[in-house]
């Protein structure tokens, strides 16, 4: 099988990650990459690292250039998104959205956070939230519809609430966890995007860590909606001098039945059932955490587990690479179900080892 | 004033920025450095930024080659140092503990922690805690002991319950806070010391974070002293690719009272105002994170401050250089103290700024 | 075709490269990985990053563990590779050693550099020099050798020489040059190994760039060797902080003849065409010059080409991945040619674009 | 003695440097710092790092704005200096251009590598340039211009030329050289400039090593007439990830007469005397090499000697601070001396050891 495939925002970093990883892939054929201000560039020449393996050219965006494509990755910003997606959809294109813009569910969520009216609101129903781990049954669901002969919608995940519902999700669909949890996350530079800004100034963002977005970032209301915690999750995203990496620290308190009593074993025992399935997802041993290193350019998520002194808490720590298992590669992962591959295809590449 | 001085350990890390500051301080004067593994080295030829700086050799431990010192500042590991101090004390040479052994005022939490039982534990009250924005009266007391003929004995605090403790003192102080206490914070790789392991290769530290010591970390006990929180604190600290830094971001929990009341511009004049007086600490203007490139090398602390997204918690992070301020340039400055000098002599240098 | 394979080594960092590299390989299957300081243990508790990839254990070293290998790769130090060679070529097994051992074609030069008598001269003949671009000849030698049923033995390409002959040697090969070639070249960090030293520590190396074996470096006669430049070559080597990359910056004065006569765009034809069937060798566009971030990760070597002011001195500069490239990759480069395969197999991944 | 002092271009990484050591400096009154774009912003919310160390804001740029100054630094491009330069000079106002339009002797040389027509051409011959160690004299003369009430003119020199100059003038000087020298130099990233460009993004620069301006960098005209060898350096710079420091590899080839008869320890000598009275210059004991993170911060130039094998070779590697040695540190010197202050006054403080 093709899959005839486009990319939009095909400049920007998970626009190039997915340039990478579906030019390994047997399955989809990119034939179209777009970035409006680098229309006419050879992709290789942004990134070199490309050179030998794509003769590519950025076009112009617009849905014309990707006429004929079976499938069309977004990579652009947020309402961006939307105001392509309806006429991807029209035109019988499965859309496998990277943006924000069909992640929530509620749209009134979403303009209260992205401050923008939701122009397609219909389509949020439709669209499976790409976090295959977790909802495998919305992209079953796409999988079914394409395969009727309907474009699919899938809003993939986000970065951050990628690593931290992955370390999260298993403990509290047990009902392990009570009250209000807490999400400290590190991210590579990578996470702040291409432009060239004085956040992303080498000498700035070098030999240093900061804080930012604290009580204000978007990804607070996506992590609550995954994990059934609506206005319960405080999320802390800060920014580390390397390029690929995040790392979500999550405090998780255990309910009252369970603080102490429910031993650190057990809850690894049934982290392990919850992904035994789940050929990306790694729980490591007990004493283990994850580094951040060990997953980068892979589609891995690694999760560490450990108890607070006094037992009452679960820190779960998940690693993934924000750009791969944090966007492109999970995108890819999700075409894959839809597509009606195994789900792995073209992603089984582990991180350098050093 | 030239006060005589020694510096025990001196070829680690916390070691050698105490002799870089010392090196420029116009009144103590190092005439000892010492370092069992590395006696007979000039200093100069391990540290050759020191080149032309200073001209001392590295010489063997031990109380006789601190004879005549009126100052020594001890940067040796845990129970290193309590088989010291009390020699010293006898000799009556001031000693500035840059070690845990004389930080926990009760020998039982210390034996928990450290697996060790204390050999002088009748030396844990007349401790002062080195940590003068937060414990101004016990340094106020070794001063005076100094004063009066005795040798005092500093217990400089740890570079991560430095980092947070001045983050989240000023609000549990004033009665903000109710609850769990959770402690995140990352730390640049001097933080690992500086023997070659796997841990600290370069390649390993390079381009990745991982979280280390969860739910064990022998700083949680000092944190909880620190502010009165004993078994409420959950740390967890983090290891991150830069040299020096600690950022640490502490997690607040208002009170009922609190929680939705007191404003976030009200919480912050709360903090200007407790620390008026404290050269070294800035409470940046809100709407601002500190960065630790912004303190590297020097003695400062930022904190920065926000509330949650629901307002019923205070996010607190506070970002300091883990040697300096988080270790040699406390000791100096608990020093400047406890011999009478201005508190800031020596230690005015700004972070470089890029 | 399976080729069982044994990788003897395998712990240090172009062991476990070769690890990588043939996990992913359809034809190499890794049967027995030998590391004596961590024999028992799994090579995924070593490096999570391969966690799920293979189920591996490093094994004792010796011969008798490698029975039944068509194929082992020795990654271990020069000395150490020559002590087993014989025994294995005698078992019947080929041999890709990626230590000096086999490189230098006259004992007397290696003894001299190395400062170690030869114990299996009779060998350097037979060996053929692993650097597929350069030495064709002398692999396709190798693949009759095990076609018609011996034991082929590869002496696989230094990281610094393969950086710098490929940059330097068409420019040679086609006369254009004349007098001492300086070679001045950078590296990063995990061209020190993967021993824990004061020199690879994380807060040594990072921040900081140095010169090192300044006039001494082993790889000169390497580098001499390959290029017919016996004496005429000045190779400086440094140590710059990142993971993974060789820059080889190389001086060539052309002669008299060439000098002011022969244009930049020639040269670069020139190029182009040597590599013309080459694919892991790009000669980038004039005015373009190679990045190692470009190259990272995979087996490619970009090359660049400029003129000085004056015209006389051509200054090629090439990057490759001195852990792929510079070794584990072109070893299974070389393997493939000697195993009849396409020559690219299991090396067609591209670097991380970012 | 208070020298009131002015700062054009202050926000860039050159100029926020003078700011930082003149802050420190205890002659020095820096009384208005300009910066165009930044103008009404205070430096310490631009560079939190001088947060509580200076109250300055960035004013538009103006000769109205430095009236009153005994002293202006000017930290701007070229041709912006020398549209300022005469007019301060009228004024009164002693100038030290860390720019390059005064450092060519030769109105001619700087039109072929600036492309611009030098609009003061007459100044040229006036121009002290300032690197002290090489050209004292000219400082000596522009201090008894300014003692004797005129205003004097700094053409400061520029990085790469410093380190490149004091590695290699000893040897030049003393006639052992003969032939093209050959500059293999390698800086941080500060050196690209505060612009936020594709080029100084993080995730660009970190984790690659690349060379730029190869055959065409402006500082080559710099470095021969510094050495007084017109048209016989080749000068190639290349970019690393770290922030500051510049490692200048030098190849001098011996003339006929030392190549094989003058030893390194000789050459070292040699050296050492000629540095004998610069406070900021080490010569290392042979056998080591320089380190930039041994002078990172500070103005000191470390300075290594090796012989190439075959002993025709001298190989001289020197490293600086860029932007303190290479930059502003050296402005200051410069300035010191024109003041008739200690050379060394406000630039004692060492590197960080670590």
């Amino acid at each position: 099988m093709t899959i005839k495939t486009g990319i939009v925002g095909a400049a920007g970093f998970a626009g190039i990650e997915l340039v990478r990883l579906l030019g390994e892939h047997p399955s989809f054929e990119v034939g179209v990459v777009t970035s409006d201000s680098l229309a006419g560039t050879p992709v290789s020449d942004l990134y070199p690292a490309l050179d030998g393996h794509t003769d590519l050219v950025f076009e112009k965006h617009g849905v014309d250039a990707l006429e004929g494509c079976d499938a069309v990755f977004l990579a652009v910003p947020h309402t961006a998104a939307m105001s392509q997606v309806p006429a991807l959809l029209e035109a019988g294109i499965s859309v496998f959205d990277l943006s924000a813009d069909y992640r929530l569910k509620d749209a009134a969520v979403y303009k209260r956070w992205y401050a923008t009216e939701h122009t397609s609101p219909e389509l949020l129903e439709k669209a499976a939230f790409g976090l295959p781990e977790l909802f495998a049954s919305e992209l079953a669901r796409a999988a079914a519809e394409r395969e009727a002969g309907a474009a699919a919608l899938v809003a993939c995940a986000g970065c951050y609430p990628t690593a931290t519902s992955l370390a999260a999700y298993p403990a509290i669909h047990a009902g392990l966890v009570d009250g209000t949890v807490i999400v400290d996350a590190v991210s590579g530079v990578t996470g702040a995007g291409k432009k060239a800004t004085e956040r992303t100034h080498f000498c700035f963002a070098n030999e240093s860590i900061e804080a930012y977005g604290v009580g204000t970032h978007r990804h607070t209301p996506e992590i609550e909606q995954i994990l059934g915690l609506e206005g319960k999750v405080v999320f802390t995203p800060h920014l580390a001098p390397l390029n690929r990496g995040i790392l979500s620290t999550v405090y998780l308190p255990l309910s009252a039945e369970h603080a102490g009593e429910t031993s650190l074993e057990a809850i690894r025992d049934l982290y392990t059932e919850f992904y035994a399935e789940d050929a990306f997802v790694r729980v490591l041993p007990l004493g283990t955490m994850p580094k951040t290193g060990s997953v980068a350019g892979s589609n891995a998520c690694h999760i560490g587990l450990a108890l607070s002194a006094a037992g009452d808490m679960l820190i779960a720590v998940g690693a993934i690479d924000n750009l791969c298992k944090g966007a492109a590669g999970q995108a890819v992962q999700c075409a894959n179900i839809v597509f009606g591959l195994p789900e792995t295809t073209g992603l089984t590449a582990p991180a350098l080892p050093v």
